[in-house]
């Protein structure tokens, strides 16, 4: 049943241009004839504005402000960081939740920022002109450091700007089809306001995140702090409509979509499912057996595993539905036919043909080349043979500070594009951020790194034979673990300032790691980055080219984590021939809870249910077209109100990120009424409610 | 370079049915031509019987016997599963070994068996009476009685036969083409007799098996006893030549050869592709991190965790690489043209194809249906949501009583398969084996099976909310380990003698579980067998004779665990453009050695060095065509002496599955010559070296 409604959405996106409601916009080009087309509506430029100025990108999620003085709706999950943060052996605050009563109660998240964009300059010339008849490599690297410079300048003139200084990005639209500066206002000091329990914020879990999470109240509240240590000015907040939408009704989703592959090529999408994901759903599933496992170990050891196999676990659940999505054939032939068509268009175009020549074939060889080399860039430049699943861990400190100590002494151009200016001041809040680090856990994720690393690149790999010759992967990890200092944020600001000279200097074991294997993960991205990234960028900024000059910008640009706005509407969708309701209610909640986890209805909940009105709507469905990193994006009305926090998707939304099925293709999102509930009954939050109905 | 040349092959496969020195030919339709024309040699009807009743089929492997006196040759990891019984927390035998120097000495192995094929027959035609003018569905029902009734004639009349009592099992060659009755002298008293340290058997583990494993002394060596407890008279037995074969010599592989899918159609293949294979590696994957970690938690658990980690890690290597295989476009097309072929050569024959109709259509009608049913099959009748993962789990047990107990009663034919007179001795041998039972194990399974149920049948599915509504799955673990019996042999005994009553009386929770899920877990197998099995194996049959009708038995039937015979010569091949040599010596094994796991050389051979020749040739590899079941067959040459002891495959060998690569597909063997030399001057096996010169 799925399959072939699947498939009849999928012929009809090759004849035809429309998204149904699908289509993550940017502000800049915001499709408004369609949007009367299709709803008989429209949004003004005000509108706009104010929506984009009150949408904000997290580290990886999206969120807004809600309130005059920088008050933050998001998703619990999207501060479960934080949360981790502020927790103890003794005071588990991602399991407990937290409210902050008063201002002087809120937690700084270490490591958490609030960008706000505030100006977008399209820089497709200036990036042109400057890799005008370069050849791929040359240009690949002109076209980084073109970047840079740019970044450097607009980051130099924004101070006296209004809501400057900015911070300046580069972004790649259209796979090249244009570059833009995206300029945003930074918030490095952001506070935790609120959290509910964990146990009603997934409630469910991944047995119904499998399928699509249905009582959940997944919210965060934060607040965004300016330099001077007070709370930001936050005008252009999106007031909350508290009762929620109707179903039917128009909404628009704002927000940071992390990234669809919708544009790649038959070649890339075969690179993707033949090597790519298998090999990250085998390590991903072997990983989350040994956090599991680990977890049953102690009541810490569960706690601390928590975190990171929530992360994992949804991981596993996307990566595993994409893989499903390119396993069927029928995708793989809409993507050919789709290709096949361009290539057609191209040919009968003689004077394109001849300016693009095939770039759909210099794709296909740096595939092959990309397969080689995956392994070898993953585990040692990516750090995946060090058990680096993420930023907080020791080698990644390690590694940070190495090539730190190496890169900036250069010129600010030369550099790897991570230690650029404009993009050192985030690298070092990261490095520096007391975040805890668990040694036992530390131990699993470099165990399992090495391990794997002499399995995938063989015990004969220097790599392999160098670290481990007459080590196991377990003694290696406890040598490395229990010798470093990294843990010590400390110490690591030592080393940071001590620049190349402390860096070389030391001898904690975990910086000597780093840096014997530096030279080698050295060479093989820049071989990634000759003979993979050069070419592909080069062919498919030719295909982009063609595509303009054949299709126009009628299509959206595959989702970046930059800003995107999308419309639609509220609504369920059939599943095995029955409607799923838009709507759910608080009723049921309880009718599922087991007492068991992930059905276990906390003790708050359970203590406020006579009072609950049981009829409150809970979660909510809609057409949007989001994907990853739109978690905590608010659910916005025709009027700018928010009726929704975005969290998560149904298991069908996942093969978004290769094309959008309107039929199946839903959204997740709470709804209004169960948040002023639960602050309102079950969290007496009469402070925080105050502030978010002052409209 | 690896895909050209398996491209290569692939295309040449197309055009002409000469398999290289690939097929696994069975003893009755021998290629004598065949072998005469690519190596000017051939065999004789006497050479053919005494090999074949030389060969022996363990419980999932291969062996032969070497001694008139019942001396049983196989690998190391052949003989685990006793090795892992005659275990306990203070004495590893799996680890350190075992030699009993006596036959008084000399451990049973509580499941094991021996069996001799000592004849076959024809039963195509009588199958083909019995279900004349049937439809699919009553004709695979009827199959099955008629198959269970020959069996059972067949082992009445071998009472008095030479050889006899006969076990007779029906076997289907080539998807249907032909039925036959295998006759064979079964021996259900196997002892064990010698085995080396599991260091020098697996010497390199999984990191070189995911390449080739190449300094591994992996065997082991067991004696066949008949029931009057005296060892088995075997004058057919096959001497070992002590020096080994040559580079080049032309060599035999007699064994049992578990499974192949050559012959299956593209929809066959897809269904393993997209569904079954990527969802068993990644629940394997995970229970691979489980029992990783589980180990890591004391040094029993370490012991108990490692053999089933080894079978785990075995299969995950084995389905990867199938993965790989059929991820491979340039496989799939060549399958795809390869059925055009047959399928325009059918249609040229009008008689023919009115014949046998589109069972391709057919077939690939009920794959849908298959992926439909396949979680729940799986789940619920295989029994993997409750932890199965072989023969000896609790609830296994359950399951076997509560089923026997319920078809016992009934006619034989009427029974599930499994159950008929003909199976149950094997069934009744296995369940009350004394075989230990590791709570924390099981526990690990069950929970494992239960949480991963919950995830993939969903939490709304009956049998999950049933079993799951106020228990976890970890809880519902403790509860149903803690709470059974079955892990007692006598206990297991008491049931299986009284029968329906003694069962349905029971409140053992394991038990009650399986009396529980009974119901759905047979209206699941029924649907199953009717709407996938029956439709399939109908369509097959009638592939089957059309590729009689035209390629005639000028390919062999696909490997289904009955004896075969392949022959080929002692090579090496060419790794990335290097050339890997047909045999490594022992001086390498020491090179290499870290002094860690899976790299720690024992210590009786660190002792041994200074007496030992270092050149000594130690693993082979030919170019056989042989996949899992093979293991521990002999390799044999043209005077039908043993030359090697077949053990595993190099990592291309694992495509044999689909096709056979001459150019890359190796087996691998210990040489004689490291056997030697270990028994007699490591091991110090005096007795053991006089039995296996005598010849």
């Amino acid at each position: 049943m799925r399959r072939s409604a699947l498939l009849t959405l999928c012929l009809s996106l090759i004849t035809t241009t429309a998204f149904a409601d699908g289509g993550m916009w940017t502000f800049q080009e915001f499709p408004h004839e369609l949007l009367k087309r299709t709803h008989n509506a429209d949004v003004t430029p005000a509108w706009l504005d104010r929506v984009r100025t009150a949408t904000i990108r997290l580290q990886n999620c999206t969120a807004s402000f809600v309130s005059p003085d920088g008050l933050i709706l998001t998703n619990h999950h999207c501060a479960e960081a934080c949360l981790d943060e502020h927790s103890t052996k003794d005071k588990n605050l991602v399991a407990d939740g937290f409210l902050a009563r008063t201002r002087d109660q809120e937690k700084r998240c270490g490591t958490q920022i609030a960008d706000v964009l505030m100006d977008m300059e399209n820089i497709t010339a200036k990036i042109g002109a400057a890799t005008k008849g370069l050849d791929a490599k040359a240009a690949n690297e002109k076209r980084k450091a073109t970047m840079t410079t740019l970044e450097q300048q607009c980051e130099q003139d924004s101070k006296g700007a209004k809501g400057g200084p900015f911070k300046c990005e580069t972004v790649d639209m259209y796979q090249g089809g244009q570059y833009w500066l995206y300029k945003y206002h930074r918030y490095s000091d952001v506070r935790l306001v609120f959290a509910p329990e964990r146990e009603i914020a997934a409630f469910g879990g991944d047995p119904d995140n499998f399928q699509y999470p249905r009582w959940d109240l997944d919210m965060s509240v934060m607040r965004a702090y300016d330099a001077d240590g007070k709370p930001a000015a936050t005008p252009n907040f999106l007031a909350i409509r508290p009762k929620g939408p109707e179903a039917g009704e128009l909404v628009f989703v704002s927000g940071h979509p992390g990234s669809t592959s919708r544009q790649l090529t038959v070649a890339e999408l075969e690179t993707l499912r033949n090597v790519i994901y298998p090999r990250w759903l085998l390590r991903a599933s072997e990983l989350r057996g040994r956090l599991i496992q680990f977890g049953k170990s102690s009541p810490e050891a569960h706690r601390i595993a928590d975190d990171p196999l929530n992360a994992l676990e949804n991981g596993i659940k996307v990566r595993r539905k994409q893989l499903d999505a390119l396993l069927d054939d029928r995708l793989m032939q809409s993507k050919r036919k789709d290709e096949a068509a361009l290539r057609a268009k191209v040919a009968a175009d003689p004077a394109l043909a001849r300016e693009i020549g095939d770039p759909w074939a210099t794709i296909a060889n740096a595939q092959a080349r990309d397969a080689e080399l995956a392994l070898p860039y993953s585990y040692l430049e990516q750090g995946v043979g060090f058990g680096v699943s993420g930023g907080g861990s020791l080698f990644g400190y390690a590694r940070m500070l190495v090539r730190a100590a190496a890169e900036r002494p250069l010129e600010n151009t030369k550099r790897l594009r991570e230690y650029s200016d404009s993009a050192l001041p985030r690298a070092q809040q990261r490095l520096l951020a007391p975040l805890p680090v668990y040694p036992a856990l530390q131990k699993l994720y470099l165990s399992f790194g090495l391990e794997r690393m002499r399995e995938w690149l063989g015990p004969d790999a220097p790599i392999v034979r160098q670290l481990l010759s007459k080590e196991s992967p377990d003694t290696l990890a406890d040598k490395l673990v229990d010798g470093t200092k990294l843990a010590d944020p400390a110490v690591r600001k030592q080393l940071w300032e001590g620049g190349a000279a402390a860096v070389n200097a030391s001898t904690d074991p975990m910086i000597v790691l780093a840096r014997e294997v530096d030279a080698e993960a050295r060479t093989i991205r820049k071989s990634y980055e000759d003979e993979v990234e050069a070419p592909v960028d080069a062919a498919s900024e030719k295909i982009a080219r063609a595509r303009f000059k054949i299709y126009g910008t009628s299509e959206p640009p595959d989702a970046n984590f930059t800003l995107r706005l999308n419309f639609g509407v509220v609504e369920g969708w059939m599943e095995n021939g029955k409607p799923v309701e838009p709507f759910t209610h608080l009723d049921r909640l309880y009718e599922r809870a087991t007492g068991q986890e992930p059905f276990k209805v906390p003790d708050s909940w359970l203590a406020a249910k006579p009072n609950l009105d049981l009829q409150t709507r809970f979660d909510l469905s809609t057409n949007n077209d989001i994907v990853g990193g739109n978690s905590g994006s608010p659910l916005i009305d025709k009027d700018g109100h928010i009726v929704g926090l975005m969290f998560d998707g149904n298991i069908h939304s996942i093969s978004g990120d290769f094309w959008y099925d309107a039929e199946l293709n839903r959204a997740v999102a709470v709804d209004p009424q169960i948040m002023f509930e639960g602050l309102r009954k079950v969290y007496k939050a009469d402070e925080l409610l105050k502030e978010l109905s002052a409209q």
